[in-house]
């Protein structure tokens, strides 16, 4: 136990949720600060190159392909013709590689408020970013709540909100102002998604995010519960909204093809993430 | 950082993954030292009591039923009928109470090689132990090893691994002659399941395991990923094997009309088990 105070261990502490989780180092490669946040690289022994913001995990090189494509394939597969998209955040650029491999998306704008995080990913996470040529691609490094809100109405089919969590400069895209913003952006058949924290930690956000989803006019809302093991309790969630419709169908023969560009997803993991355990259904 | 190392949390550190995991504790409420190892309980903020065997997490009160469950009803919704259960290990009683869910089940013989497990659960986890007194369970503390050994050839329907870690007392339970007296104990249709680790931590051993079990004869096996917060990495594994046959259909109504009963389980995540992901289908 003694170890874990000596500089061989990066621990992220969650004093809300009782829990705490460490990453062995070799070494801090650097720490910067940006106007927004404290944003810093780890070489770990077992994962790769470990980015930390704020003193929270963010992505490690061995398992970011597992968040990066569920905030990207199960909304792109439930929509039937997705064009559009925007990233609110996201600036490894993870899911935004996710996004482009998708051929019937036209143009992405990726916002992330912070350019800091882009170049850092640009050097210890190229992989991330090895799409960020493409096109389609679009980065922008502007406040994504003043950009949703100027964003022309019925312009986008696929909103990701691929934030930090809810305190700091991710605050603001929890709340009904934000959701209004999305709703009145997007085109029919359009689906808002963000990352939705923990199903077993953070059950009490996860509610209150649907609630607001719907209040604001979203006419469904699907949390979908993913493995995550750099972040508290390595079990994670995005949550989707629609403009119109229920959740129910998707792609699922276009999501069988596209699995061999994927290391995690695939049209069973999708379904699967579609029928909600009983314990999270209970709360819910 | 600093405060890890106060006695007000719990933590496993795992040297060989890299990582460690921590809960935060209210106190150590009892330590007690069996022939065979030293078992603790702490009461924690967040997660009810904690069972800790020699320094590793075993169960909390608040998440164990995602192992409980992933460990008894994919094996038991893939025998079409099974009457005839041993559990190896398991002395903390949660298995034992999924099984006995099940109508069909005679018979469980629970073989921990350690009474001690089972008695700290009956004081801390009564809910696990709930169904102890059912005519069906038999408690017995005896060697796993040479119990399967001992039993009769074809007078099982499914054998249930419930072990810890592929080192000390669990070692034996990972080999080719355990899976030999396994296979033999079994009748046609037979399953044994086994915890198999972190699929993203321990690809060799989940690997070696599946080669042992085809190696002694088994005719199929399955890997099925499940999420496990208090383990390193918070994302778990449990190996199917088929005496014969392959696997592929499950008795997938029934466990559509049992998920009433469960917490977690239900048909749709028993098929996305079965649908492995990219990533650990290159490994394995």
């Amino acid at each position: 136990m003694s170890d874990l105070s000596s500089p061989n261990w990066f621990t992220e502490q969650c004093e809300n949720t009782g829990l705490a989780l460490s990453l062995r180092i070799k070494h801090k490669v650097v720490e910067k600060h940006s106007r927004f946040q404290k944003i810093e690289i780890y070489e770990t022994t077992d994962f790769g190159y470990l980015m930390v913001i704020d003193g929270c995990t963010m992505v490690s090189t061995r398992e970011n392909f597992l968040y990066h494509e569920m905030m990207a394939h199960p909304a792109l597969f439930t929509h039937p013709n997705p064009q559009n998209v925007v990233i609110i955040g996201g600036g490894d650029c993870g899911t935004l590689r996710e996004v482009l491999k998708h051929d019937s998306v036209n143009a992405v704008h990726q916002v992330d408020i912070d350019a800091l995080v882009t170049q850092m990913a640009q050097t210890y996470f190229p992989e991330l970013c090895e799409r960020n040529q493409d096109p389609r691609a679009h980065l922008i490094y502007d406040d994504g709540i003043e950009f949703m809100h100027k964003t022309l109405p019925e312009s986008l089919d696929i909103i990701i909100v691929d934030s930090t969590d809810p305190i700091g400069p991710g605050e603001g895209l929890f709340n009904r102002a934000f959701y209004t913003s999305c709703l009145n952006a997007l085109r029919t058949d359009g689906i808002l998604v963000q990352q939705s924290e923990s199903p077993i930690l953070h059950q009490k956000l996860i509610k209150e995010m649907r609630q607001a989803m719907l209040e604001v006019g979203f006419s469904d809302v699907q949390t979908i519960p993913f493995p995550q093991p750099i972040y508290p309790s390595g079990y994670w969630s995005c949550t989707l909204a629609r403009k119109d419709g229920e959740f129910g169908e998707f792609r699922q023969s276009d999501a069988e093809t596209f699995s061999k560009q994927t290391e995690y997803y695939n049209e069973a993991i999708h379904q699967a993430g579609m029928r909600l355990p009983s314990f999270l259904k209970k709360v819910l």
